[in-house]
This record gives C-alpha cells, structure tokens and sequence, in this order.
C-alpha cells in the first residue's frame, strides 16, 4: 500500500530537501535568527514564567498502546547513603527509564519516515539501533529557543476543549491568530491549544489518546507558508486521531518530519499558558524549549516554558 | 564521626529554614522573581543563544567511581517500522536509561542530607525508594529561569582552566565579577566557569573527576550574602575534590541544598559561553534552565541555554 | 497497627532463626542435600522436561498496580550491525528493564519485613537502595535444585481452577498429595497448582490479579511440619487476595520469608505440568529453578523446569 | 569485503538448515531427546550442584567495548515499604537494566548473522527492533536440559589457564575427552574450560576480554560431527580474539549460529566445575541451564547447574 497521491502532492508543496544545504540537519530551526530571539526577548512584559511539561512519573500518558514507548521508571540507587562513613554527609541518587517519546517531548526529524527517506532525502536506514539516527538527530537541535505564539484554538472556537473528531484546520489557526491578536511570523515555534490533556488530567489516559481532536492535513502548507520553525499541541498524536482519510496514517508527521524538517512536539500541557495569555492578553512570548541532548535520538523530553 | 564545628558555624550562617515559610519546597528559588526575569529578558542585546548541556551517550562524563550513577543508554524499540502496515509512514521510537545525576544536571534540594535532615529541617527518611523525594523534589523547581551570570573564575586569573587543587574562593568570585564588569544580584543564577571540562572534553574522563577545582567551603556564605538563587559550574563533583579539609566531604553540597536550600547544577560546558561573553563583553544574560519535572527525583538532566 | 496476636502465635511455631546458625542467609533451602538430589535425579523416569515459566514481555502479568513493579522492557542496541565492517558478521544485542519480582520469580527472603526485622533476626534496614539486600539476596541462593511436587489442588478437587475466594488449606494440600499419590519430604520444593494462571493466559490481566485463590495463612505451619524447602504458585501474589483476616496484608510472606527463611515463588505457569503429572501419573520430579545471581537483589526471575 | 572461501567451505559442511524441517527455530537443541535426559539422570552419583553463572552486578564483565552492552544496573523501587499501612508487612521491590549478552549468556539463533541471512535460511531483516527477533529468539529454547560433559582443556594441557593466544582445536577437544575419560555424544551440552575466567575473577576485566584464548574456527565441525547441542565456555568474546584469520571476525560465531543452528554460551564459570568434576573423577553431568523466556531476545542471561 502506498501514500495517496494527495499526500504527495501536499508533500511537494513543503518541501524543504536542500533549502538550507544538502548536509542540514536541523530544518526549519534555521529560520530562528538571533534577531528572532533579540525581538523575542524585547517583547518580554510581566517577567512571568508558564512551565509546559507534564510531570514525568509512571503513571504518565502512555497507555502501553504504543510498544516500547513506556512512562518513567524512577528508582533509587542510593537514599541518604553515607557514602564517605558514618556521620558523613548523606547522598540520594536516583535512575529513571523512559521512552523518550513517552511524556511532554519534541519528535526528531528522523523520527518517521516515508518511502524510504528521513528529512533532506537521506536513507531511512540512516537510523539503527547501534547508532539511532546518524543525521538530524535531537542532539543536533541545540537552540531551540524563539519566540512562542498560542493559538487557542478551543478559546477561539468558545469551548474549553475541542471535540474528539475536530481537525485543526487553516481556518482554525488563522481564526485563533484573531483572537490573540497576533500574527505568526517567520521562526515562529506555534503551540496549538485544542484542550485534550485536559482529559488526561482528569485521569482518563486512554480517552486521551482515542479519540483525539489535533492537527488536520491540512496545517503543514499554512506552517509552511508562515515559515514556522516549530509546531507543538497538548495531544497524545499530534495530528487529528483517528486519522481524517481511510488509512492515511500520521500524514502531518511525515510532512512535517520528513518533508519540512520541522520539530514537532506533543503531550505539551497548555492549559496555564492559556490562562496566563488570558489574562496577560498578549498570546506571543519568548519560549524556551531546549531539547535534551541525547545523541543520535529520534525525540527527547522537554520542559519547555514561556517567559511572558 | 560528626562534622566539625566550623561546618556548623557556616551552616547556622547561611541557613533559610523558615526564611519562606515551614511549607516551601524551593527555597531560594523564591528570590526570583517576575520582575528579575522581566530585567534579564531586557537586558539581551544579540539573541545570541549559547547551550550549556554536554552531549547525553554512553561515553558521558561517569566513570563507575560513584555507585548506580549511570551514563546514559540508548536502545531503539522501533527503527523505521510501518506500525499500520507496508508502504504506511514509519516511525522510530527509543528509550534510555540513566542515573539522572549523570551528566549536566541539576541536584535537587533533597540529593543531599545531614545529621538526619534536609532544607528546611524536614527527615531525611521523606526520602525513600519508594516515592523518592517527598518534599522538595525536582518537579517542585517549576520556574528555573532567571538572569545568569557568568563568573569566569579561569580567565580572571589569566589561565585556560584552574589547577586541580583550586579552590574557588570568595575573593576568586569578587575578582571574577570585577573582570567580568558584573555584580551579582538577588535572584540570579550564578555560574562559576573552573575550564575542568576541558578534561572530559579532550577525553581524560579520569583526570576530569579528580583532582578537580571547585567551590571552597567558604563560597556558600557569599553566595548568601548576594542572595543568589542557584550555582552551577563546570565540575564533576562542584567543589574542590578531594576536599579542602580532611575527612569533611561534600561541605559545601550539604551547605548549599540543606542549609540554604539553593540548586547545584554539575558538568555544565561553559566553554562555548566563555568565548560568547568574552565576544560580547557582556557577562550576564537571560538563563533557562528547566529542569526535567521527574516526580519526587532528587536530580535531573537539565539543558540550560545562556541567551546574549 | 501492630500484626495480629494470632499472627505472632503462628510466626512463634514455624521460625527458624538460629536454626542454621547466627549467619545463616538461606533458611530452609539448607535441607536440600546432595543426598535429596541425588535421590530426585533417580527418580527421573520419561526425561521429560516441561518449563514453568511466563514468557518475559511488556505484555505480562503486571497491570501498574503494584508501583515500580514492571513488565520486561526489550529494546535493541545492535540490529545486525556489521561490527567488524561492511560483509562480516553481523551481531544483535539486546538490553532489558524490568522488574525483578515482575514475572516468574523467586521471592528472596529479605524481600519483605515485619517489626524491623527479615530472615533470622537481622534488621530490615540491612536492605537499602544503596547496596540491595546486605543479607540473603537472591544471590546467596546457589543450588535451588532438589525434587519437586505438584499438588495438584484445583483437580484433587476436581476443578480447572478454584475459585477467587479459595484460601488453599492444608487439608487441600493433603488430600492434593493423596490425589498424586505421593508424600512431601524434608527438603522438597512444592508447587500448589490453583489453576489461576489461566486467567492471564486467556487475556484478563486484572482478573488474575484479584480476586486470587492462594495459600491461607495456615499452610506455612503445613510446609515447616514436613521441611519444606521452597514453595511456588500460579498465582499473582501467592497467598489467597485479598486476605483471609481483615487487615493482615501478606501474612504468608511473613511467615514464609521472615519467620521459616523459605524462599517463595509467584507466576509460575503450572498448567503443562498438570497434565504432563496427570498423563504419567507421577506428581514428584527433579526441579531445576535457579535464582538469577543479581548480587544485594531481594527477587530474581527464574525459568524453572520440572524433569520427568 | 566478502568473508573468505575457506569459510564457505566449513559453512557448507556444517549446515544444518532445513535438517528439521523448514520452520525449525531450535537447531541442535533437537537432539536433546528425552532419553538423552532420561540417561543424564540415571547418570547422576553425588546430588552435588555446581552453580556457572557469574554473579550479576555493576561491576561485572564488561568494559563498555562492546556498545550497548551494558553491565546490570541494579536499583530499588521498594525498600522496607508499609503499603498497606504503617505496622503492616514491610516490602522491597528492585529493578534491573542489562544487556542480555552482558554476563553468564546464551547467545540465541539470530544473534549474529552473515550474508543477509540468519540460521535455517531465514532473512536477516527479521531481527528489528520492533519485535526483536521474529524466528528463533531465546523464548523458542524451552528445553535447555541435557547431559553436561566438561572438557577441562586446561587441565588436559597441564595448566591453570591457557594462554591468551591460544586457539582450541578439535584435537585439544579430544585429549581433554581423552583426559576426562569421557566420550561426547548426540545430545550434549559441552563445556570448554580454558580458565580465562581466572582473570576476570582477579580483577582484571581488560585482561579478560583481550587476548583471549577460545574456539578455532575449526571446532564447529568437531561439534558437528558429534551432533552436539549446546556449547559454552569461560571467555568473553567464546572464540580466540583477536582471531586466527586476519580480518575474518567472529567465524565460529557465524558456524554456530547460523550455520549449525547451535546455542553458544559466555562467561560462564567453569571454575568450581573444574576442581568438583577433578574431585569425582567424572567429567559428565546432568546439565539445566534454561533460558530467561524474553520474547524475540537474541540472548539471555542464564543461571546453569550442573547436577553430578
């Protein structure tokens, strides 16, 4: 079974192969200058700062529905250990498992692949198990840091949060753009507000991921045409769960992953934000979101925060 | 064995038990504020984004000397697989494994314990294997952003990096501000740059850990003074090891995290900010540094980011 | 809360402490003699060999009730890496993380206490994250061979498997060694087959779990009166769950591992044995089940056989 | 580079595919029939029990040459925890990462492979990260119980240990038969002592490992000739390394594995073996050394007994 041709078509639209050199590995993360971030950081008011990360603990969002992608395992190594002798200072040390796409996290950009290819057309084979993924893994994406723009989607729309089967489409961003007042702008890392980890929250972890409200196929072209460099939403999946077109499986991680080089984050709790953008009315911030820099990894936790 | 009087005169010196009521869990953190962030964030003049985490692998900075604190492992779960049948997009999963005191880190305020307790005079025993840290774990650091400044212990005495027996005095941070034309204030996050990773860096993991430079016993009562709300340096173990005084391990862990209640952050690159601030001749700039919010951990991987 | 007084009474007439020695640190599998073994081994009549263990996956027994106690975890490092260079041999390596007391396991006898105390009067805090159990770690348990029996308790009573409320008694335990037509013996290791496992098996995790039939807390007095050695069941949490006495949690454990220093194991898939016992007609064997050697570990997975 | 043709010509003398049919996934453990076992048992004299497994621990037989193969890392999620409340039966629970290959192992089927194909034919693709190993994983060796014969090499030659150099041949094989007045036989599991563990065992863990004594590339046909099931020995890498042929890595490796279909065990501890089978003047035993059932593993850590 291959790829409908619609998907390829799109595919073609936002295309980034060799825009930035046959050898990047990083994508649309060139399109954050220092400027970007200068400006970014100028349009700091309150000093106010809104952690996105869920807390990283076993009973996490994973519901073992995706194999191998399991929630942290934290143990102890040492608990008040008088390591140098009694009387000694006391030290704990703990250790954690995880699946590196377990919890609040950035996919890579090798992290899917389609028709045999990663981002800027090397092999998919490029990713094994002795080395992860030689090229454009996280390690590479050393400065994620821009300026923030929510689109509340479900605000925008009046709800708190958006239906199992709504997907995010064009018209949504660019209403939830009116309702912020404020205009995507090249560098850009769009964090998109549909409310779902909510249900999560409320402690249904499997109506989290099923079904699940997220990014239409549609999306890629407006992110593609705004030249975003990063795109994140408070969903288990990303895109719109179960899929808008018959067996059209994770069509925006491809051609935002693949096609675009874009990093895509997912499972980002935006519920303070929203409030904070709420009050603050100001939906733009300085976001700093540093990918831990775990070498040849096709995702990693984050604990990103806006500085508003 | 007891620790010496000296230690318990220091302690009482500097200790915050009490300073943000019977209930806090973060200590110094406290003296950020929104306004400290609000000024740090105006203070960036080039947007010029400087990351601070060395790379997470296998070959990372533990020898095996401390017990359980492992290097990171990375495995894959999936590498290319077609989850919803051929010719569908294909996804790659992995998963870790790592002591979370391993690399560039965080020590929560509970890693460490004396005389059966920790900051702000809770037991010890809130710690345990089985929910980890009770109070004061690191997924209650929410806010780790502040203004950063950077004190270039090295370069202010004219060498690349200290010798292994140095320890970082008062007057060695005094001097360091002076060429640095910085003064600390309340809230900031204080780095403290030896050059000690260029050990690690050119491959002598050994001889990064020991001897090493680090922070004397006498540093935390300045750190106090200036009401700085967490150090981090480029060290193994943070202060000077082995320590200054026989047989007294591990003082100024047990004076910063128990007394003080104040973040220590390990193994940070500060190399690449060196060359930046030197360039900029600016030594202070708007830090983020999130941790990683592990329930009940008594550490954490942190990527910090310095923005110029 | 303070255990039962009918607790204690019990705990008086099965303990062991001293029996072998002030160091002793496996209890009763010292009445496993050579002479036991040799004595099993000429029993073997058909060389049949039917394992007794769960396969080890993330799909196992183990629903997240019991906190940190996970499934086996299989990730790959290697995937037919050519190690050596393009055209050699090509290698795959695995690496795993689970828990130890996850699947089929032996229990080792520090792996619970009661009143500050494990096996032969040591004091529980002899166990810590730091080194694991100082005293009977799994380690310590070097030869768990020796003649094996089933008692066949769900078809003595002519029943696939009992009921969730059944506490197995000794008088089933008896009339389970008349339906196999043989008698316990100084240094056997007992399997009580309840026939609960099936309910894993056909797919009900939970229902595996709870309700259980299991050992009532009668059976450890049974198991002492014939010198028992070590004692396996098909089920989650050995003795019957919930308990038979309101508020006496794991009454068995605490007699079996405390008080006689028996080794116990859980998970064990006893349905092939049942018929193999059934169609020979022979309910005693030789039983290899030797503990993993993890050094300081109060648990191990065991992949136990029975030879026929 | 292609492997030599003197390979190929051992390869095709020794394999085995399509010998039991072509969806065998257990190789040479078809010969272990039930008289085989049946007979190793009438075989036993003393009842004594020797244990072979190392034990498993940080600090065990791997430097970290071997990527990914990681030590096991032992740490506790349970210590001494009251979980049904204060005064109730206190519990420890551990957890464990490892490498499968990392300690006393079986090596499965498809750990290796050669020519894109792995034993009885099958693509060598079908080892992913995914599923691990599709065909012949270490959960298909459920019957890993046979007579033990132990040729003590060393001993033959009149030394503690061999020297690293040295490649053991078929005829060193015979004179240690020859020495232990034992003829191996369809069916057996064969161990080959040639003391190297000695060196792990005095600390030296990189001596261990390089150089060592092992396997010529020309004893898969010795094994082949007398239809054996199952070797192991008491070195790191089971074949001399470096090896005999320049560049030609891991041949006995690709013979065993693939070509043979035969298991191959590691770092297992001959030593007490050694001085008991010296002691009783017999060199055959009942040998159980199952397999940690991981589903699609390419290794397992084992826990071998012989009973003599």
């Amino acid at each position: 079974m291959a790829l409908p041709e619609e998907f390829h078509e799109i595919a073609k639209r936002v295309n980034n192969w060799g825009r930035w050199g046959a050898g990047d590995e990083i994508g649309t993360l060139n399109l954050i200058t220092d400027e970007v971030v200068r400006q970014a950081a100028a349009g700091v008011r309150s000093g106010r700062r809104v952690p996105l990360a869920l807390p990283l603990r076993q009973d996490g969002v994973q519901t073992g529905m995706i194999p191998g992608r399991v929630n942290p395992l934290h143990a102890m190594v040492q608990t008040n250990q008088e390591l140098f002798g009694p009387g000694t200072v006391a030290c704990s040390d703990d250790v954690v498992t995880m699946g590196l796409q377990a919890g609040t996290h950035w996919d890579a950009l090798p992290h899917v692949s389609h028709s045999g290819r990663i981002y800027n057309g090397r092999p998919a084979h490029t990713v094994s198990a002795h080395a992860g993924a030689e090229f454009g893994g996280i390690d590479k994406a050393r400065h994620v840091v821009s300026r923030g723009v929510l689109l509340d989607v479900a605000r925008a729309r009046g709800v708190d949060r958006l239906a199992g089967d709504h997907a995010v489409t064009p018209e949504d961003l660019a209403a939830a753009e009116e309702f912020g007042a404020v205009r995507v702008r090249a560098g850009d890392i769009v964090l998109v507000r549909t409310g779902q980890v909510q249900v999560y929250l409320a402690g249904d972890k499997h109506g989290y991921g099923y079904p699940s409200p997220g990014l239409s196929v549609r999306c890629p072209e407006w992110f593609h045409a705004r030249d975003v460099a990063a795109v994140a939403n408070d969903t288990l999946t990303f895109e719109i769960f179960p899929p808008e077109i018959d067996n059209l499986w994770l069509p925006v991680h491809a051609l935002d992953l693949v096609e675009m080089g874009m990093l895509q984050g997912q499972n980002w709790n935006l519920e303070e934000l929203s409030t904070a953008c709420g009050e603050e009315r100001r939906y733009a911030f300085l976001l700093s979101a540093m990918p831990e820099p775990f070498v040849g990894a096709t995702g990693t936790p984050v604990a990103p925060v806006a500085i508003l």
